[in-house]
């Protein structure tokens, strides 16, 4: 559309019909947006393949099944995140596909077709409470099409735990940790690996954990290289900061 | 020189010398920010006789003196916030006429032209501690051809010394109103007139004032209509604030 | 009356009933109220045709009914704000033309007259969870009797849905920025617009939001002029302030 | 029972049954507890007519009930603090002359005898809403036998309905005053009057009131002399202080 | 001035020269704050005998020993807190009578005439690095012409001390209780006495201590009765505090 | 299993069927977790005797009633913290031998038997609101076989409360003190006693309490030697501290 | 001079010269603090050997030299902690046998006699910016009569270091662990080990350190069993907390 | 010597002189470090040609010369963060091909070897102030034979001065975003870019900045995908991170 508009303008220009003066001011005002809608677009269609998402929280479940049956026309998957049992119930009556993981609270339909940078990501959790944030990371990676090796309850308090999986780390290309309370295993997980890691906060905790600014603290202070942050209980945002790593790096050979 | 980038292209098109689709290419590949610089430079000569602004803080005295000796080129006036004396002296080799406010730490080169929004703003503040944020709003409104009115020292616990000068701010057209430690007054004063009213908290306090977020708090919860909040300390960003206003509201008949 | 009072001591004094030392005595005892409530009187008399504004939360729904009822007597439109339904039903009971919007929670009461100082605002929010407080900032606009421009789910993430809309802002008198989360969108909106920008940051968000924090402090520390801030979620103290400059600035040629 | 024991020690040391140097030893390890119990107890017996207070928060209906009968045998009055309606039903059964408001939450046993250092003392509220925290403070004092004057309503951005009520407020001895959101009265106030003003910031506000803690920031940093504060909500705190300064001011002549 | 201006006005009308009407519009205009003043002033004229303050934080030598001049000329005590060594050289070089504790900072121009609500205030601090605040309290209390008991460096980690001087403290009439670290002091002072406590948190400490956050969050949450608090390290101000409580308590019998 | 993988290669290696370099070479791929959990485990073989513990929060009733029969297994005593009633329910269908206390929500399944270190704790509480946490404290202690002797209610408001148990505190071999609001009493507690104190602070409280901090912070920086302090509401933990500790003095003589 | 104050009293009595009710009530005004100060000194006297301390900071040079020759007369060893170099040139003037550690910035005085309760503590730090208070606590304990094992520079972003040191760890019978930034060893630690664990959190960091908070918080959340903790940067609170433990626990055998 | 440790037993093992079992004793307790560091050492050995790094706060010029000299002896790269220009002098007394960059603070002694992953990293900052973090970061990559683009000065309040580097943008592999005040950049960048973007808050800024903390929490909360935080100023380990990437990413082609 965007093109035709330029086409049609130029075409008019070379035909004579709009001369150059009349053309430059109307290329003036050429908003932003097009121009920038049409390269940002360019670069989207890089990604064909990859799931859209919803986010759930503060919609109504009819207002999810109708952006997920939207969004399921033109793409192969699609995900919804931190979805409650009803918006569950909207989405199958509409995309009877649906599948959803009481755990990590996400909606999946469809399944990914293999993604030319599928990599290995372990991601790994320190107590059974950070499960739904965990699985969140896991179950966006594998919508993403990307393998997942799951390390858990392995927190730094027993550390016999973590070192028992360590052959399993040492081969995955990135490195999610999931971490509420002290927040210490990404520092423990970050001094052991060359990979990337990315740590992830959870609300897990009382107290003094201050709804997970203790481990967000303790994670942005790790000593060790190559770790970063996501926000607390962003299971899914370092699920895509992993991606973006992979996608980069290429399929695994 | 873009204008005449895009010129030349559009010649070339109707010239034959470039068809259609070549010409579609390089638009498509047209960097963003030269029509959109473009874009904001045309709104921005609407700004003509404003100052341009140096923030100081973190910059050698050479470089201040280097910008605004740049600057002032082509404006005619620069300003410079949060200046010390070194930088003053420095500015001063170059630029003779340049002239310092030691209280607000403002530089002022060169006399602002009478702008078309000028306007009549009243600048409030609660002790005398609080001055060197006040003289702050002052000098750049001043800067930007605004008639100030100071209203100084009227702090709420001596009720009597506000109320004695609200004829003075009846009359103003913004008022802008700083205040530490409690940072009470906007609430007083956004209670006693219907103009928009600009709250400065200031880190002036000790103990529980933590730097000025009790003020800070404090402006944010008034429960006066119109007041609105900018950042601890910054004088300069109520007097731009006010000029938008201004600017706005045109001149005062 | 109070004025009845006073023009009945002058009359006295007039007719010799009341020696001037004695009304002296009179009115140095005469209660500030008394005049300071003539005197705010008048000025909110300038107001007449805006409405009054009940604050919903904290009264039962029969409170809320007999105070709207009360003020409709005297205003044609009464507003309450963060209404809920059995809020509504209670005042429907009274007043039969109220109507609510359950998105802002808004309960309207009459239409406005057409004002004197009526502007166009636009009203732009970040994301779809942003829409309770941009709406009870347009709401609180239209029962102002502003023109209201809804620019929504712009967030800075996706910058060519702003940039797409930048010809509405461009031609806003007063732009109003609804955000939770990063808190971005001032920044950026600021820094296209001359025009007065007030930023209202919201509890949207989760984690490192810190129900709001986050969102309130980025825009405190926007770099960007003219943008001035608000309580987090105060969609309706936005609307005032925008109000208040667009009185001062006077209608729209 | 304490008493009797050092009786015995000291007959027994004139009988002669008992050296001084074992005597000394004896009362080298002569607990700490029984000679301060006694100490104490004897200044509390000063205090004979005032109310015992029981803080219901966390006790089962049933326990408030039993406390409250124990308690109404030695005490004329017995006051229980922020209890909810079943916890009235339970003491009502047992003691049928209790009474309950709802606003304040306070249930009162008993009728106050007219106390020594009656006196008189102004509750000074901001917004409706504070009124539970007020009521809390004006239902404390009445209980201990002062007279209380309400002064409800009077937040800062409507100065003149404060001003209006200098007069009530001239002749108390001690002043409360109650507000959330901004905290600005007690500064207003503060500053107009001489007598103790106690500043109770509330909970009432939302976004950055951050649950009273403008509002409490805002009242430590009051520069109106004789302010000082107490904890966020608490109304029957703050009477408890004004109480200590009535007795020691003695009553009103 | 300003009732001749209101006499005036009053002659006029009752000499016909200016009707009712005219005379209720200037009367409407009639500036708050001369009423005010004048009201205000009247209930200042009942303080006559205290002393007149600076607060020298943030004013130049001379500009302290400028106001401290003016002051003294209408006052019999001028008090000038937080100065520095050089503050009251320039002080001393205008007012020879002038002093300067090194310890509390203060600098006291002048002897307090015996005050008719002089009382008996007792300064208690837990340590030795408390006491610069504690002497602010106790040198304003002096003068204001109230007699100190100073009971210093009893902390709550060694109870003997202050159990030692607790019939000291019964018999005064208001205690002021200065504490840094945990805070702990005024919750157990305030337990002992049945006198007005106000409590002083200072910033000493280090590490979690938060610049005095600790203390001051300890001695909002006591819990023993008629303790109320000021700011951080505001010792004047918990003198103020006590002042207006013996002012109403009249002297001490 | 690993000791035999390793028996194997020596054999192999004493055998000569496997060569130095070879052997070497597969010791230093051994990995870390093999022998580290071998270790491990031999240090967890000397806590024969103690219950294993299970946190009930985030857990389904089936789940914690699964894990409880599972421990139950090789373990004289399960305990299962912060339980809820159906919990219990389902524990007890399969483990008819639980019981559950509904003050500290602790489920204990078993009987201790005599430990070595067995030794005598006073748990200490400020208020009746501490409850809960002291009794977890103290339920936990019993559970590991020690004798508690609970001081409770002996907050230090009332100082004589807390003076006439010193007998039984200064007998104790370590000391818990649970304590909310000011957080006051191990400060005083542990400038009493010689002892290790472990302070616990919990959440009860209001207002500047902030769910604990107010507490804890007091705690943190209290003056009084030896004294530690836990996460708020931990009593669990100091309970595991005490513990640690006792296991170190060895049985009480 | 107390107990002679007694031995007269009862011998008065025994004398006949002093009859029981006359005694009775003189001791029951007997002040607290004579009985309690005895009692307390015999306490004391337990601890024979132990060092007394000094907090320098907010002392001038000359009072710590004062203070420490004063309480050298009565005690074997004298501490002074965070001296600066003045201070300990004051002290050495006066007491030429005082050795200052610049690095733990203690002053020590005279040599700890072999103490009963002589242990075994492993001081364990992270980094090397940590030094001062792990040494603050070493030179503490060295003062105090106990073997200090250095465990530093052990953070857990390389475990294989603290892992190489596990043998002395698990020999030692208490261990201080001593870490800044993400505050992480302490939970890596108490998971290895049944000894009490005392964490220190260290001011040590930058950014979101936040001066020690984001440590401290780590280590209140640890979820590794017996860690207690004390305030940030206190070496010698934690020395003091071992040597509690230490006391009770007897001397190694 | 750890190997020859080993391959002495297996020698005797071989020999005869060793049993199995007692080899099997041995091995068992075979110190955790000495596999662990062998192997972590086999990890390190892959990343020859990487700097070693020496964080320079808190230590002496002579330790960081000291340690840059050892650690050059096998690194072809040394680096040296945050050092000042006394560290310089004394490092280049040692080492004379060492170089200091002023703005970034580090100190790189050797050339790169060119590594098998390097990369192209874009490092953008917002404004001038941020350069020293942006600097470092680009320093850093350098040194570890990074191509590094700087993209500075781009701040979102002049979005078009972005908007024209987005072709150097989009063709970098990791986008490191630096930004104090509002830290909108990276949510901006991170909505225009696919790849993985390493977000950096600075400390620059004032009032509600708090030293960073707005931007971090602005940067945690961004909604764009693929962007993850460090510590504030931690330009540094941006820098580790992108490395971490780009080496499993190999070398661009």
């Amino acid at each position: 559309m965007n093109r035709e508009m330029l086409r049609d303008l130029l075409t008019k220009v070379r035909a004579g019909d709009v001369d150059v003066d009349q053309a430059l001011a109307n290329l003036r005002n050429l908003p932003y947006e097009d121009i920038g809608f049409a390269r940002i677009d360019h670069h989207r269609s890089l990604r064909r393949g990859q799931p859209e998402v919803i986010f759930c929280p503060g919609k109504l479940p009819e207002q999810v099944a109708e952006i997920a049956a939207r969004l399921k026309e033109s793409n192969a998957v699609v995900l919804a995140t931190r979805s409650d049992e009803q918006m569950f119930v909207a989405v199958r009556n509409r995309l009877p596909e649906a599948v959803r993981d009481p755990v990590s609270r996400l909606i999946t339909i469809g399944t990914p077709e293999p993604a030319e940078h599928r990599g290995v990501v372990a991601v790994v959790s320190a107590g059974t409470a950070d499960l739904p944030v965990a699985e969140e990371a896991a179950g966006t990676l594998a919508a993403y099409g990307h393998e997942v090796r799951r390390v858990f309850d392995v927190g730094v308090a027993g550390l016999h735990r973590l070192l028992g999986e360590l052959e399993r780390l040492y081969t995955a290309q990135v490195v999610i940790v999931v971490a509420g309370m002290d927040g210490a295993l990404p520092s423990v997980v970050g001094g052991l690996l060359e990979q990337p890691v990315i740590a992830v906060p959870t609300s897990v905790g009382y107290g003094a954990s201050f709804g997970g600014l203790a481990a967000l603290l303790a994670m942005l202070n790790s000593c060790a290289s190559g770790v970063s942050v996501v926000n607390i209980d962003n299971g899914f945002g370092a699920a895509r900061v992993a991606d973006s790593i992979l996608r980069l790096a290429g399929p695994r050979s």
